[in-house]
């Protein structure tokens, strides 16, 4: 394996300290392909199981899985006229569908024999080519509601490429829902949005901000999109997930109508949803410290590690390993024993702290004396020792769930902590010169916001409503509305 | 819902049979991209079944799922010579990364200003960008073996498309490992070659014919390839799954070497093996009758189907459906009720017949009466009465397993009665032509191999070795080898 870099402390420089951990504790690496990542075992595990738990989650609410095809024909996206402004720009096209001998240039080429008449893009998201199918398959209300999901990878070339929060390939769900009311569809899309909010806060141990987009934000072609905006441990916000309402803007696009019970033929009305490995990304910079990754641990591929402490009678350590891994592989906790000859347990220790293993189990000769073992957490770096009988799996279960806990209130707290309020302009500018997240009362325009950019470098992450008036930085018109501001990955 | 067209008999017309089956049970439809499917709930939910247990299974024997990129570098291509040859001649070509409004044109169109330097192919395998990528992660024996595996997506561009059996974007997984030696590789191969015969045989209810392909019939780059091919209804066999050892072709294409125990500097063994959503459609040619689909319970997304037969007491009746529903789903059957109010009984008999539902259970005021349920089967179409008390799941349960045995064992005894052994030319050329497949002494070459499928439009599928030689019908040389000849998908 290739020598380890060494890893800056968050504070030095936390972006490459994002780098090196994502590439040290195995998740992920870059590929030899512009902008694209291979995905390592570890990084897949954890991916795996968010898919898991999401996937149970989605398919609960009344979504079918289905799979829709990779390439787009390009005249798809001309027909919603934001769609296009917002996707086409950054998207890889399939021009050939064969290669051949270039005997004058000597290599191997697109063989211009095999131009395609219409070029195919490679889907940014899925939404042209759904709408698209959606118009056979509804015909009338009876055909409504349609709740599909997908789990698919899509590309938008990225010119500033970074591991897991912003490739060029990722991989995601994408969610698509066609019904025949606008009260329907908003509600469906609340809904996700809140499927994703407990689903983030139960197992990510992350409670994001939630809201809607300001308009300059929003998903292009949707009327609506609703955000969840976590804030990293740097101070900057990452958007987590988004589901929009689309109003009848692709149903237009696409000329998806239906005839109502009334015999009348309307516009269907869409919404559209999705998470992607950038959760991945998420994880490390929410709950990542200086040693390295802490797992939350309902997701983390490893939940406990077993190191053993040789001493004299090695079989007698290693059965003792054995019998413990397999109490709690039985209780259904992921257990993992590191039986490596060659690194001594100091060298072990670090690198499943790296990895972020929520509790590491040492044992050696004194522990198997005195039927205890020594179990450390890797949240608070406490160790405690448990004695070693029926009641182990018991008491590891409930520490995981201890463990997911801290890491909620943890982050919670440096959440609220970060976040200030301000009633002024010059108070929020000052806020965010000293590293925080803003909140303010906001009425302003796209015009407002675009200068907060460009003086600041900060956008609005997202908006919603207070219970009382105040008066906006920007107009000073009074409004129940309050924005988040911050600087955002 | 569009008009359904008629199911022609498998014995008019199998190859409409087949699309219109696939189409009107709601496995998949055509999509508007050249050779694409659109794989809607029903086809996905078969699939998603097949994934969760071939998963568990790869990784029950030690490998570790990843994610590499879709797109491979045309360059990676050239290095291995066959490979090349085998794939590269029909693959989607990625030669620009932007889209641009052309005003001569007036229509979006590749920008010429984002014209790739180097243009990319969309994977047809991904064997070259995971070996170039390997040569990072091999340094010494410490790191082998490596055993990983992957699911994508996939594209192969085809002429001549067919749902499921031919798609120029298909779904699969595909295991790529890495191995010190020859011996281990092999054994490799092997291994998995025999792992989904197993799964073949457990969950799809088919035991397909396995053995090794003739060089030409080979995966491009590889020693040997173990296959398993599957005889369809209509006496066509289908590839169902591969498993290659690839000797050490891909390491010395990308200079992959390892430094043994003892020091010494060699190039390392490897494997590849897949199967892919073609198994859909081998589920749907293997039993499948005239009235459609007959799907492996263990695979069924619906194993029982509750049809109500409505009477006076619509609510008791509706009531007695939902009781047995639940006990039935306690028991980890998958049921569903048909509740739908606007169709007969009659109609829904056709749809979930159509559909290859295991089982029905018919409940009208009589049963309620009699607290007893009609159950039929889709196998045989046998119908029974049985008590409804607790015991029921159970019945239902050993019900299922007797099905599985059952399409298992008509299967077996189908590819038993089509086959037909020859020990001369020209009983073969007989046989052939009754419309069997024809198992042979085999010693014969390539140039034999051609000269049989320009002659009767036949292959051979698979070889193996009994434990007597004969004489080889084309060389007349004893051989213990045999061939299996058979047209193919």
């Amino acid at each position: 394996m290739p020598e380890k870099r060494t890893i800056p402390a968050q504070s030095e420089n936390f972006s490459e300290w994002y780098i090196q951990v994502v590439l040290n504790s195995g998740l992920a690496e870059y590929a030899p392909v512009r902008g694209c990542m291979i995905i390592k075992p570890y990084g897949y595990a954890l991916w795996q199981n968010i898919q898991t738990e999401l996937d149970r989650r989605i398919r609960e609410t009344g979504h079918l899985n289905v799979y829709f095809p990779l390439l787009i024909p390009v005249s798809f996206f001309a027909r919603e006229a934001q769609h296009i402004e917002g996707f086409a720009k950054e998207c890889a096209v399939v021009t050939h569908y064969r290669l051949h001998w270039d005997a004058h240039q000597q290599q191997i080429a697109p063989d211009p024999d095999a131009q395609l008449t219409e070029p195919y893009v490679i889907r940014p998201t899925s939404e042209t080519i759904i709408w698209h199918t959606f118009r056979k398959w509804i015909q009338s209300w009876r055909d409504l509601p349609i709740k599909i999901n997908q789990w698919a990878n899509v590309m938008r070339w990225e010119m500033r490429p970074r591991l897991f929060l912003r490739t060029s390939e990722f991989l995601w769900q994408e969610g698509h829902t066609a019904h025949a009311t606008r009260q329907e569809a908003e509600q469906e899309a609340r809904q996700m949005h809140q499927m994703y909010l407990e689903f983030f806060r139960e197992y990510l141990a992350i409670e994001p901000y939630t809201g809607w987009k300001s308009p300059r934000e929003r998903f292009a072609g949707a009327e609506q999109t609703y955000t969840l905006e976590g804030i990293m441990r740097d101070g900057k916000a990452l958007q987590m997930g988004t589901s929009h309402f689309l109003g009848q803007n692709f149903a237009r696009a696409f000329d998806v109508q239906f005839t109502t019970q009334e015999g009348t033929r309307e516009y269907v009305w869409a919404t559209s949803w999705g998470v992607s490995t950038r959760l991945i990304g998420a994880l490390v910079m929410a709950h990542g410290d200086d040693h390295g990754l802490r797992l939350p641990p309902r997701l983390a591929p490893i939940q406990v590690v077993i190191i053993p402490i040789w001493g004299k009678d090695e079989p007698a350590v290693e059965d003792a390993c054995q019998q413990i891994a397999r109490m709690l592989q039985q209780a259904g906790i992921r257990t993992h024993i590191d039986l490596d000859r060659e690194h001594r347990p100091g060298w072990k220790f670090h690198e499943y702290e790296l990895r972020g293993v929520p509790v590491r189990i040492v044992i050696g000769p004194k522990d198997i004396q005195q039927r205890a073992v020594e179990v450390a957490r890797r949240d608070t770096g406490e160790k405690q020792t448990l004695p070693w009988n029926d009641q182990l799996p018991t008491a590891i279960h409930d520490l995981l769930h201890t463990i997911h806990n801290t890491l909620l209130n943890q982050y919670k707290a440096f959440q609220q902590q970060i976040t200030v309020e301000a009633t002024s302009f010059q108070q929020m500018a000052q806020a965010l010169q000293d590293g925080k997240v803003v909140c303010v009362p906001w009425a302003g325009s796209d015009h407002h916001e675009e200068q907060l950019q460009e003086q600041h470098n900060v956008t609005i992450r997202c908006l919603w409503t207070d219970d009382y008036e105040e008066p906006c930085i920007v107009t000073g018109q009074k409004t129940r509305v309050r924005a988040l501001i911050a600087p955002a990955y």
